[in-house]
């Protein structure tokens, strides 16, 4: 092999997922770590990449983690896990830690930024710009990637939390967001269909009357975000995205709800090309860590 | 005067604004048009840049037009205002026909765009970007500045287009916007407010207490902006925000909408200096448009 070899981790609440390669048709090696506590968690991480470094085979590290992490370039947590429920991982320093004990650069960004940068540098938004890649799971997330990189402005994008438009009548539930109630996140996110069907949420089959409402909120999402970001193509991924008669449904109601407005024939005429699972599957974000990572230090 | 001079065109619904100059206090000629058929109108502006362009006093021309205007590269009607209810204007080549009879280089955007580069140039956002520019007025309308450059993706943005929330039992009016009914700009514009108030909308008092409303609308939105394009300021121009009042009511409720879930030291301690009024007042389309002048033929 010819071409230069990195590192990639994505750091996700549940697992990590660490590769050495360069590319998604050259991975020499790759690993699934539990996420524990940090320290376990990291010493695993550590010991994945270590012989890589060691012997001089990598030459960085990309990676994309969950959050809250903090982006903001002179914030003494720079680089931190912040203020996250999930236990024991408050205000860890991933970043300091795994640079101080491996040594090499790290380029980080979000997790959903780097599904954002995977998707655009080999995946369904490749020569798309602007492109915006959407996580619907735990979480709700969005990455909109212009001019080759992820948007950063004042804050990390938490374009999850938009208000859209709540039915009571249709659907009663208060929604799940701790801050906001009803937003996207807190009406249509994994916990929130976890509330609302008493803990049933994942096992609803597919013809339940539920997933009409469901397809309703993502689709007031996608006109948001479509009438205030123009994005060229829109990447659908997350658990609850995995239930892939939803796409249809989406689509449907993301014309019914625009209703003629926008004259694109992107939109009206090849809406099926538009608004689409991800091209990596799973791997759009450990691979996107890979392109950060060759960006960053290459 | 050594800096080279430019013309701008600020082509609206209700009137024409021309100028000759090199920046905002620069200007060597300016006369106001009312907007009436498109040959008159059309007419009367080319008789005030000829002289300039016939002695080779100005180098090119800026202009941000009422819209829809077409600003597809490739597209049949290219630089056409296309099917505007504005009568007597659909489908006029106004760019085409400025250029031909001008025999001059027409740099055009939408006046919207046009507002947000006059004030990121001159203005309130100058060295803010990303940055955004708001016009709440007949139409509600924003411009996104990202790396110095209005944002283009698949369409012309329509982010007045969004849907926000709703609470019928607060305010039952359905909405005024043809397409969607109650959303943001069916909501919160200029007609909104004239129909919801049967033609008294422009008379209300300040002390009424419709702007409680009004002012929730217009955070709504704002806070969906910032959590898609995360703005470092964002500017609040158009008629309705004529009502300064109007300005602490807003800024007061994006912070209750947010709910501290945005830890921004911007947003918590200063937001009277991330919501603000334009810093060219008036004149941000105009002068917007003679920046645009300066960027595509400089």
């Amino acid at each position: 092999m010819e071409n230069n070899l990195f590192g990639a981790i994505e750091a996700g609440g549940t697992k990590f997922v660490c590769l050495v390669g360069s590319d998604p048709d050259h991975i020499e090696a790759q690993t699934r770590i539990e996420t524990t506590t940090p320290e376990e968690t990291l010493n695993k991480v550590i010991a994945f990449f270590k012989p890589f470094i060691t012997k001089r085979i990598i030459e960085g590290i990309g990676m994309g983690s969950f959050g809250p992490f903090d982006l903001s370039l002179g914030s003494s947590t720079y680089g931190f896990i912040t203020n996250t429920p999930k236990p024991g991982w408050s205000n860890t320093n991933i970043t300091g830690i795994l640079r101080q004990e491996l040594n090499v650069k790290i380029a980080i960004d979000t997790d959903v930024n780097a599904a954002a940068r995977g998707e655009f540098r080999w995946g369904a938004s490749a020569r798309f710009d602007p492109s915006l890649y959407l996580t619907i799971g735990t979480g709700i997330g969005g990455g909109y990637i212009i001019n080759g990189e992820p948007l950063q402005g004042l804050l990390t994008l938490e374009m999850g939390h938009i208000r859209i438009r709540h039915d009571l009548d249709l659907d009663p539930f208060p929604g799940s967001c701790p801050f906001h109630g009803d937003c996207f996140e807190g009406l249509a996110s994994g916990p929130a269909l976890y509330k609302r069907f008493d803990g049933r949420g994942e096992t609803l089959l597919d013809d339940h009357p539920y997933w009409e409402i469901e397809a309703g909120y993502i689709a007031s999402a996608l006109v948001n975000y479509i009438l205030i970001l123009s994005p060229k193509i829109i990447i659908l991924g997350g658990g609850i995205m995995q239930r892939s008669f939803l796409f249809p449904l989406v689509r449907q109601k993301v014309l019914d709800e625009l209703n003629g407005y926008v004259q694109s024939s992107v939109l009206l005429d090849h809406i099926s090309e538009y608004i689409v699972p991800p091209g990596l599957g799973d791997r759009s974000g450990v691979l996107g860590a890979l392109a950060l990572s060759q960006l960053a230090t290459g």
